[in-house]
């Protein structure tokens, strides 16, 4: 009997292998390639460029932790902008927040919101909540034509190569700041400690440069290079680490909660000698 | 050109590949397949039937997380007690620790010893330490002979299967009970909650019963299924999560601090609910 295996060489030298019973969908968008199959291990699985970008079973750990650590420190987030994160996983987050009054997706391929409106639909509901707008463009541009406007921005982008290369610039960080408000917070994706502590180290250095408040943490994404990642969080007056558990709005989780807020924060020692 | 490729079904559904430049070694032991290989990503890999046992690159995480929250938890562990854990990294972290008298372990399988010496002089490298006694015994006999006697008990063991599955065994947890002094401590290796779900529960269930103080914890464990792997404590007396930082004596370490000693007890909601 044979067998359906998908295998991603997640660097030159390891890889993650999963079996898959099924297909769903192969296409090369206008900016890359995206395939979903379904795995017995992690249910549907999204895949952009050969790269694991999301599954039914382990979604929620980066959707959680990519958004309500921002959402919960800052006090009253009203305007939030999404840079990527098609399948919509951020944004059902960040709906569950009655303050927020406009949540925008700013995702350049506008086939990965149609293929995960299809094929993933628990990650893409929040996508029809009456507060989103779902624009298909450019996420560089749309932060840089906005000025003192979102209360927070989430960098939900894939790999540091290929259409998202852009979104680990310093340049692009100056950008959001100018984009966010005086009270504005910002968080992106920013890889492996065990894999990518090069980009980590820079990236952290640059925030550091242009906001007042830099910090790094970390959750635990299985079907991700190493299963450790890391998020990195410019803020330019509130400190995740200094919110009260009385003041956390939203705890309607499967991974977030209170006490991670703040236990995500204490990094292992060779993570935070990336960060010195 | 041909390329040579160490790949583990880490599950039925789930698997880790990993290139390799060489076999170092391969034999049967009485008990066991033992091999050792040479990776790119992660140095030297010791795989026990087929299992990824313990890595040149990331072992310090497991080793200092399976020693180092007992060993700073317990005001002055004189005599400690490894049950498997041939390779000889959590008898490395224990012999930090000046209080330490006499530290045993009690290994099944003398070859993988023999081969851990040989291939991984790093990690094996405690066990050339005057206070180690090294004993290629059963485990779950020593324990179960010796009563009122080890101030901490680490039970290093295998995956649940093979040699090592009465290692997850609530009457060896019992006579664990018993081997301790009356402020004693064991800790177990518990896999992982993303994956073994069903015995996470059943285990600390089982010392919940035994021992009055009951604590899992988790660590980043990169070439472990899934990543994220969980310790769980017995405890007589002493509550991990009671200890002040400047009571801990020993932070000699990569991954170990006095922050993640108490940051690794925060569980992810869906793995505290395990525990319910």
């Amino acid at each position: 009997m044979s067998e359906l295996w998908y295998t991603e060489k997640q660097t030159e030298n390891l890889g993650i292998t999963l079996k898959i019973s099924d297909v769903l969908h192969t296409e090369e968008s206008e900016f890359q390639k995206i395939d979903v199959v379904e795995t017995n291990q992690f249910g549907t699985l999204l895949v952009l460029d050969g790269m694991v970008m999301t599954t039914d079973k382990d979604e929620f750990v980066y959707h959680e932790m990519i958004s309500h650590i921002a959402m919960n420190t800052h006090p009253n987030p009203k305007k939030v902008l999404v840079v990527g994160g098609g399948d919509g996983g951020a944004i059902r987050e960040i709906v569950k927040y009655p303050s927020v009054e406009k949540a925008i997706l700013a995702e350049i391929d506008g086939r990965v919101i149609e293929v995960s409106k299809q094929y993933l639909p628990d990650i893409a509901a929040g996508l029809s909540d009456p507060r989103v707008d779902v624009q298909v463009i450019d996420g560089i541009k749309h932060v840089h034509e906005h000025k003192n406007e979102y209360d927070i921005i989430i960098v939900d982008s894939t790999e540091p190569i290929g259409p998202a290369e852009g979104l680990f610039a310093k340049e692009f960080y100056k950008s959001i700041y100018e984009a966010l408000k005086e009270d504005g917070i910002m968080v992106a994706q920013t890889e492996s400690p065990f894999i990518n502590n090069d980009l980590i180290s820079r990236v952290f250095k640059d925030i550091n440069t242009i906001f007042p408040i830099t910090r790094l943490y970390l959750a635990n994404i299985p079907t991700y290079p190493s299963g450790l990642w890391s998020f990195t969080i410019g803020s330019k007056q509130y400190d995740p680490l200094a919110v009260l558990e009385s003041q956390m709005k939203e705890t309607n989780t499967k991974y977030y909660t209170p006490a991670i807020h703040k236990s995500v924060f204490a990094l292992p020692k060779f993570v935070a000698d990336l960060l010195k």
